[in-house]
């Protein structure tokens, strides 16, 4: 029982004068020093039970705090646009940047408590794989770079009763306890319980959970205080070792499988084929998207492969075949400085599409396993520890009925250079020259080598990859065109 | 008619073959300079008629440029976050950043259009209504340094008939036309009259039309070109002069009726008068904004006042009766480089709350013709026509049901000294002490003309401005609660 252990102890008005100034002292420097360092940014999530204080405390935060660099965020029932996303799209768009600090009531445990409270016997692996995502997700946050700091209030049932029976008794105060809160307090037990499943499921080194006895107003405040106060300096939550690579035998094993030097050259496509065979199959993509049953998933399209692999072609084509409300290609390049200040995959997150349409990315997330792996942008751990993360994100699309369409666009090295000299060639095509894509050529081993990493690595059931042999233009779009048919197909069923 | 004055004439492949790479050559080169330049967006709007190829001529664009730097968005039916925030809303969202090129199909005028073509009995006011805002928009976008370029496509009824009737024989094609596509085609004259009059009628110096004709698909992808080329080099549209402030005599009688100088001093309250009364207001409050009636309406509050005038106290009020999950606060300082590149008033069109919910700025969009101005941070002639521009954007929160509340907390000079010194003493509240504060006061003179106008110019019926004697703190909170909810209760009805 959670509330047998609760620990607090009354604070005379006194004590809470004499320490509440040093606090507050400490806490100002620490979000100063935050803000400067730019280093980490803090992501407070606040949960309890009514009667606990959970608003007020984070009232009195606010009031302690330099409010232009706090956002408070609460999060009501899932709107329309929400729900057509997958369920944790809604907290990463509000992660905060590096330098600030996010106090998020209940955040992703909101949705989970609910269910729990609500729903006592939903099935075992479903509550598994819920608790599994907020795991991952919290591992994944505190390795970029965000603390996540986590609170929970709680009190006895007598005092939640008389708590909320004193503020109904008044006039002046009866709209602060809501239809929910007596629900919940009826149920104190199904709901101490449910909690109790909760914090100790989502318990983790590198998110543990602070339990506050909410009993006295001033020892509550000070408690959470403190905790938000070793957040911001940096000592709550140690960053776990997250799943690198497998060992080495392993990888080769696996890539073993993929032969990505015999894979540039696919049948040669005649130029008349080639016109008839690309409308028809724009035809059947054009079909497929209008169907009635595709208004229930998304498709998300990723390209990669080496500089003038044909991705730019093979979109344009996919793009020609549907409604222009219907998708959005969005050019992956360097990361913003609005972007490098959070985690990796936010500005992926951002950019999903609604049901019934496509996002294709002119490259995608793998760029922190292929580019900035190869040129050390980012250090080993980091990108050894994407792949899993990765795996992750495409598998919570897919959960949520959101189709992942992967191509790597294999060309040879002969090809690419014929390619190259080609546009230096024509005036017309120097919007696709860049003296990086030269610099990228060097490092063909090294490209060849990562690419062969990620495909081991990322090929998973619910978002396989597809090797298009992209030395023949016409060919590689066309088999792009009719992987993309065939997917869809197969998810409408 | 439309159709009869359109002036296209075929073009031999020959001719293509030789300007095509002229106009292509000189786009890139203007789109390199664009970006290198970042003083401009581009604005590309396209309409058409079934038929005339319209979505053809943005994939043949796509192709020309460097797609990294274009975006195309199409706009389907409202959905429900859109359709919570006013009808332009979702266009401002995806305004491009200087240096970048947009190209939208039909934008604003798609819900217009479609209004006209099903409703061509809509009143005479609403319609006007609608061509004014649209109007208003382009204007001032092109003034914000972005170039609105229009271009509607258009063919006559046989060969539209021709071409649809064409598409939909041959299996290949036959997804290429749309149920609406034959509507609108069966409906010819009714849709061509209506564009007549949307053409006519959003004509304006600042962003012209430009009418193509869609019989020759090659001739008709270089007119386009020809018309994006100019708007990239900055020919399209002429900086028409806005509304800049009223003559100096009719400023000085509308001002005459504001005392801000006597304003600062409301009666004292006690403080056991004030906890009573605090707790009554927030209750109000509370209660308004669970009603039923609430959640049809939305709230913006906007807070002004020299610094020290006790903005932040007086939202931590508000928030304090209200659910978490049911406001923000929205502290706003100087633009960042993102905000910066987009049209002024974009960052606070993106922090418009959806129905039932608050965002409270502290600071706003009056920052334009207050501390811009004052500081000569922006240009006369931009500080000149926000008035205007502040005018009709919360024209259109009014017009949506937002309800717009302003604050001027109106602090003596004496007051404010006061409050700096207390704040130098104690550590606690360094975070509200900037350098910047001291250096606006020696501005206060000039400060305080500057409020005076833009409480003259910007009060309007559907956004009134309430001045704050806030010299007495607890006087000032009680008298934002009060006049916010009255506000609100009148708005209910």
């Amino acid at each position: 029982m959670l509330h047998e252990v609760l620990a607090g102890r009354p604070l005379t008005r006194l004590e809470y004068q004499q320490r509440l100034p040093q606090l507050q002292d400490r806490l100002l420097d620490a979000q100063y020093e935050l803000r400067k360092g730019r280093e980490r940014a803090v992501a407070m999530i606040v949960t309890g039970i009514p009667g606990a204080g959970r608003s007020e405390v984070v009232n009195e935060l606010l009031g302690w705090l330099d409010p232009k660099f706090v956002t408070v965020y609460g999060f009501r029932a899932s709107n329309d646009v929400e729900r057509e996303r997958p369920p944790l799209w809604r907290y990463w768009r509000v992660m905060p940047p590096r330098g600030r600090i996010a106090i998020l009531h209940s955040a992703w445990y909101e949705d989970f408590l609910h269910e729990s409270v609500r729903h006592p016997d939903r099935p075992e692996d479903v509550v598994q794989r819920e608790v599994e995502r907020i795991r991952s997700l919290e591992r994944t946050l505190r390795a970029d770079g965000v603390a996540v700091v986590k609170v929970h209030l709680h009190v006895g049932p007598e005092l939640q009763r008389r708590r909320l029976r004193k503020l109904r008794g008044d006039r002046m105060t009866r709209w602060r306890v809501t239809g929910e809160d007596l629900w919940l307090a009826r149920h104190y037990h199904r709901v101490e319980r449910a909690f109790e499943h909760c914090l100790e499921a989502t318990e983790q080194p590198s998110a543990p959970w602070h339990l506050v006895d909410g009993t006295d107003r001033q020892h509550r405040a000070l408690e959470v205080g403190k905790v938000l106060l070793d957040g911001v300096e940096g000592r709550v939550g140690k960053a776990s070792r997250m799943t690198g690579l497998p060992a080495a035998a392993t990888l080769r094993r696996r890539a073993a499988r993929i032969r990505l030097a015999s894979s540039h050259r696919g049948p040669r496509v005649a130029e008349e084929d080639y016109d008839r065979r690309l409308e028809e199959l724009q035809g059947r993509l054009a079909l497929l998207s209008r169907k009635r049953s595709f208004a229930k998933h998304a498709v998300v399209v990723a390209f990669e492969g080496m500089d003038a692999a044909g991705k730019g072609g093979a979109i344009r084509r996919i793009a020609a075949a549907l409604d222009a409300r219907q998708y959005r290609v969005v050019p992956i390049s360097a990361p913003t400085p609005e972007e490098l200040a959070r985690p990796y995959l936010w500005r992926f997150w951002f950019q999903l599409p609604p049901r019934g349409n496509y996002t294709i990315f002119d490259r995608s997330w793998y760029g922190r396993v292929l580019v900035e792996r190869v040129r050390a942008l980012t250090p080993r751990a980091d990108w050894q520890r994407a792949y899993a993360e990765i795996n992750e994100f495409e598998r919570q699309l897919a959960e949520h009925r959101t189709i992942v369409v992967k191509f790597w666009m294999s060309v040879s090295q002969e090809e690419q250079l014929a390619r190259f000299k080609e546009r230096d060639r024509n005036r017309l095509k120097r919007f696709k020259v860049d003296p990086e894509d030269w610099a990228n050529r060097r490092h063909w081993q090294a490209y060849d080598q990562a690419a062969r990493d990620m495909l081991a690595l990322t090929n998973t059931p619910h978002a396989p990859w597809h090797v298009i042999a992209a030395d023949d233009k016409r060919h590689a779009r066309l088999a792009v065109l009719r992987h993309l048919c065939q997917r869809v197909e197969a998810s409408l069923g």
